[in-house]
């Protein structure tokens, strides 16, 4: 019996649970301070009423033998497809339905659609990076290669043509750091793509935030549908974090080495999942009703006005910082050179105010920090209001 | 770029999409005649009252900032993996909370708990088989060794002490089979495993269908703790095809190569999954209330005297088969020599009755036919009339 030991060479990350020791720690010394978070990357605001009233629907439907749902297609129902072709096609981007494949969330297909790759592959991720990226090709024994996003490229790094990867990981609007990628930049990286032979796994999680004239999708560059593979997910567009749907978009077109990674991803899928549960999925299609879009518009208008509150109080400062307009979060650079751990305490002590410290996401993180639009509004402009105290 | 070319290996099934084109062709040649499918797996009573009413609740909980729930633990939440141990204690099977990982469904668990282990592994599976356990281990790369199930060992192989396995897949009560391995034969396996520092991927979905006495659980054998890893689904039990619930047992005491086995997965899982919609997991959890115990034993009883009719004919005809006490499937022999094939085709053409030929799930099914126990009770007396007045 021999153990996939790659497993041995996952770093372990303590992030999240040092960040909610040291607020432990904080909170039990000084019980009188009212902590605000707006350290997490979760959603607050409750499940839009379309996708409640669809969710209500289906749960009676499964009630009844008539109308009973048992092994639905493990790509998804066509008529949650056709809403996400739909989308698609209102900004010009044709999809076929088969290229449509409907998930648990991005986190599980973004890290399962490696089983579609040879370990032998070179990864290229961007530093600072969602630890999903990383960890995910660790446990596959694949090599990994960095690209450095910082101050200077505005955390939205370009190909360089001297490096030869196979696999390139790029997220925009970017978790942590809030950047989004301009068309011209996404030119770049399927032109590098396509010359190299490189497939890019593009994860559109935050796509619903953009608010200025970037892309949504990989898929409107040109070229792309010869070398992408696209993530997305309900859980920020509608808050589904606990209700878990997104879906995947690989084209039909995509080939490698003679084989086509549709139909791979099609056996993957039909051979290691059963589809998402068809409640869930009646819920995610309500969302794309004309009501739905509306309810949906509401949420991410509630969310970006506090985005704008945070990146407001941080030009008032005179911060450098990325995100904030099409992008929940606001990556800032730490002031008075302090390192993100450092600010981290110094936020916590001083204006009782938690975020996530920057070295989180990896070494060019050390001296960011990063804030989420998440919270609620009143905590969100009481934070600022601190925040403000402290820094001027 | 280099692609996964194991991929290329994957045998393609035409069994059910086969099975599909015939009865089309015959129904469309012969509108006038009813047809009777018993091929399916797949469950057709609605969910049960108490699962609706508890996902009715959770809807509700989610449409309000106060009660809403976003990331849950990829493992599952408390609520449901408490009664989930509750229901292996009844058994004086003792499970830690860490032990128990709740899924969307033992399909997805089986084939992801590969990522555990090296590549460089020998696998032993049953002929016939769930085609599940072969095609993700092709999809890996690894070498895959038969154990001949057949008449002559009731489709119960035990192991031969000759061969070396390091994976070894048993599912009992079995699916195609129905057959059902008593304590002493499952511990011969786990003695086995030992002997040879064997893992078994213990595949227990259809446990709920016991009633003779048969282990229900690999951990009701003494040793199974330090070889052994469970899968388990609602699928069967509550009706949750389409609703999509499971989970697995990992036990903490597990360890190969200096490694941890739970630790590993609730990394995996952790990585690359997260979790199962609160929604879905609350009417999970219901179907162990009281309430929920006696709906689930109502709907198991009808599938149950479902498959007792179709035994009861097998046994009046004469024709040897396994199955239909503890498994909602019964396993026939075909009668008169014929192949699977031709008793499907002898069948539908002459009874309007469609089953699943065995050779679709190997070899050693070539002569076997497989009728299940989720139809109509109506439709499986009719099927049960016609099919013995052919072949008597």
């Amino acid at each position: 019996m021999k153990m996939n030991h790659n497993f041995s060479n996952i770093a372990q990350s303590y992030l999240f649970s040092t960040v909610a020791k040291k607020v432990a720690d904080y909170t039990a010394a000084h019980p009188d301070k009212k902590v605000i978070r707006l350290g997490i990357g979760d959603v607050t605001l409750p499940l839009p009423q379309v996708a409640i009233d669809a969710m209500h629907a289906a749960v009676d439907e499964q009630s009844k033998q008539e109308t009973f749902h048992g092994y639905g297609p493990e790509q998804g129902y066509d008529f949650l497809k056709e809403s996400i072709q739909a989308y698609y096609a209102m900004r010009d981007t044709k999809l076929e339905l088969d290229e449509i494949f409907v998930s648990d969330g991005a986190k599980s297909d973004v890290g399962n659609i490696l089983d579609l790759f040879d370990k032998d592959n070179t990864v290229l991720v961007p530093d600072p990076v969602y630890p999903v990226y990383v960890d995910t090709n660790v446990m596959g024994g694949r090599k990994i290669a960095y690209m450095n996003a910082n101050e200077s490229n505005g955390f939205l790094p370009l190909p360089d043509p001297s490096v030869k990867a196979d696999i390139i990981y790029l997220c925009s609007p970017n978790n942590p750091t809030g950047a989004a990628y301009d068309r011209a930049s996404l030119k770049a990286w399927v032109d590098y793509a396509l010359a190299n032979d490189a497939i890019i796994l593009y994860d559109a999680a935050y796509e619903c935030f953009v608010s200025e004239d970037v892309p949504r999708s990989i898929y409107e560059i040109e070229g792309a549908k010869d070398c992408a593979i696209e993530f997305c997910s309900f859980s920020k567009t509608a808050g589904f974090t606990g209700t878990r749907c997104g879906y995947t978009i690989v084209p039909v077109q995509l080939e490698r080495e003679g084989m086509n990674l549709n139909k791979m991803w099609l056996r993957r899928q039909t051979t290691k999942f059963n589809g998402v549960a068809y409640i869930v999925q009646r819920g995610a299609a309500a969302i794309f009703s004309e009501e739905g879009v509306k309810q949906v518009q509401e949420h991410l208008d509630y969310y970006r006005e506090n985005a704008r509150i945070l990146a407001e109080a941080m030009d008032e400062l005179g911060i450098w910082y990325t995100g904030g307009k099409n992008s929940p979060y606001i990556w800032l650079k730490c002031p008075n050179g302090m390192e993100s751990w450092e600010f981290f305490d110094y936020l916590l002590e001083n204006a009782n105010v938690v975020g996530t410290p920057g070295a989180g996401f990896g070494e060019n993180g050390k001296n960011f920090f990063r804030l989420t639009a998440f919270g609620d509004r009143e905590n969100t402009i009481e934070a600022v209001a601190r925040i403000k105290k402290l820094l001027s």
